[in-house]
């Protein structure tokens, strides 16, 4: 099983963590280090890494903020406020709890880990049982390395699998990360423009879509990258399945109770420094929409606990 | 009742024709001169111009060729190779028939523009009476000046009117030219990203869609940029009027007979020579896609003839 750099992007070695900047792929494969809390939300604010990444950087910041002798509820806090969407509060109540337990910190967090990896690879063999030979996947955004998984899992069982990628406007998630990845896995992979789902599905080039998630509340809604919902509407209407590739679920009942982040309008804007609408223009920047259960023919799970 | 650039971004100054390049705008403002038609139908084939610039251009061409005592055959021919999804042969096989029916050709090709320029404000006034107050309306692409010559004629109607515009990738005509021409006319503009139609028709931000057309077929099916398609589609799913501002249609029974044009894969992978995706990514880039009748709420139809 060969692995994608973002399928762990994340490393600690000492006391400090190198973070994998995914804003610099496909041009760089550069890593950035946090020393401390601080610099780790600031990496998550900036988006410089993102989906299971974030996770990652989450323990790791608890593992390194113990070495440090850190106060961990203000590492807590400083984790939950970094970006509004995100359950990190599901993951830093985890951390806190074995602490007030009294269990072994650092083993519980390796643990957790090391079970994240296990299952994140189970969850890749998992979809690819849904797949049939000669399938065509749609996918939007990116699922830090699950894809290229989930091909070779595929291969395995002689199913041979190819990807239309949508670019993923505005950072182009698609287009520098997920079309990258399966490229240097060596699998077909189309890219197309966001607008082009719908076309493209008419003439008959899609079997499955495969999408990621960010957020999964209890009742199987999902909050992910902004366009899957759309993407889920037409799938639908062209009677596509559409899976989705879950984290484990957070406390809140459905998708309504989600938050949705808005961006700063220049990330929409600006491309690379460069303006794109005239000044005066206002944008508007979802990051993420709500996709409901209904609209989601199966849930692939991810079981950590 | 004032005009955007786009709204007749073609000009005849004694046999050289001058051309708004809409390839830099917002940037610039620059017109590119073309001496024959040869340079006119590479302009179209670069899309320095498109929409009713590619109509016009196709006129003046014909007046200029007539000036220069060109073969008109061979003119024709020209202009309807540079694109395949446009009917410029409903336009090349107007004007043939003038010359064949011995007519004052230059007068019919100079009465046929002034119908068309006055037409199309009539179909700015008819769209505008489809408005209320406080609507708001996305558009997709680019529909040469008449986005804000319909904000103006409900404006006399005593209706504000604001605009949601979708980027529209990889040409980015909705950021580079309809949001500019309605920031211009001093219009209330918000961009968004091709993929966050769904979202925001969901969150109750949108209450009317308007788009153009490049080609309406006889059966009321339209093709048009890449993009509407999925519009049309979320727009039926949220109760959204979907009004089309159509060109006179073509002969072609419906949108099965329209030829979709492929655009050559790096106008998508590389934005402003940048590469967005890995060398070995492929990219898929067709241009237009088909709006059947049944999805378009109400066709705002150009009577020319």
């Amino acid at each position: 099983m060969k692995f994608s750099p973002l399928f762990w992007p994340i490393q600690l070695k000492g006391s400090t963590i190198y973070i994998l900047d995914e804003t610099l792929l496909p041009q760089k494969v550069k890593y950035i280090k946090a020393k401390n809390y601080i610099e780790a939300c600031s990496a998550i604010k900036e988006m410089k890494t993102r989906a299971v990444g974030q996770v990652i950087l989450v323990f790791y910041t608890f593992l390194q903020a113990l070495k440090q002798g850190k106060d961990l509820k203000k590492v807590a806090k400083a984790i939950n406020g970094a970006r509004p969407t995100l359950p990190f509060k599901v993951l830093t109540d985890m951390v806190l709890g074995w602490q007030q337990s009294g269990a072994p910190l650092e083993k519980c967090i390796l643990g957790f880990l090391e079970t994240l990896r296990t299952k994140r690879i189970k969850q890749a063999e998992d979809a690819a049982k849904l797949l049939k030979n000669n399938d065509i996947i749609l996918t939007h955004c990116n699922v830090s390395g699950l894809m290229p998984l989930i091909a070779q899992f595929a291969a395995a069982q002689n199913k041979r699998i190819s990807f239309f990628v949508t670019e993923t406007r505005p950072y182009l998630q698609g287009a520098r990360l997920t079309a990258w990845e399966l490229k240097e896995a060596g699998l077909p992979v189309t890219l197309i423009t966001d607008n082009m789902a719908a076309h493209v599905m008419a003439e008959g080039k899609i079997s499955k879509v495969i999408v990621g998630a960010d957020h999964l509340a209890l009742n199987g809604d999902i909050a992910n990258k902004i366009g899957t919902y759309q993407i889920a509407l037409l799938a639908k209407y062209f009677k596509i399945p559409f899976y989705v590739l879950c984290p484990p679920p957070s406390k809140v009942k459905s998708g309504d109770d989600i938050k949705i982040e808005i961006r700063p309008e220049k990330e929409l804007l600006e491309f690379q420094g460069k303006r794109l609408a005239p000044i005066g223009v206002k944008g508007y920047y979802p990051a993420f929409d709500i996709t409901p259960n209904a609209l989601i023919t199966k849930h692939i799970y991810l079981e950590v606990r």
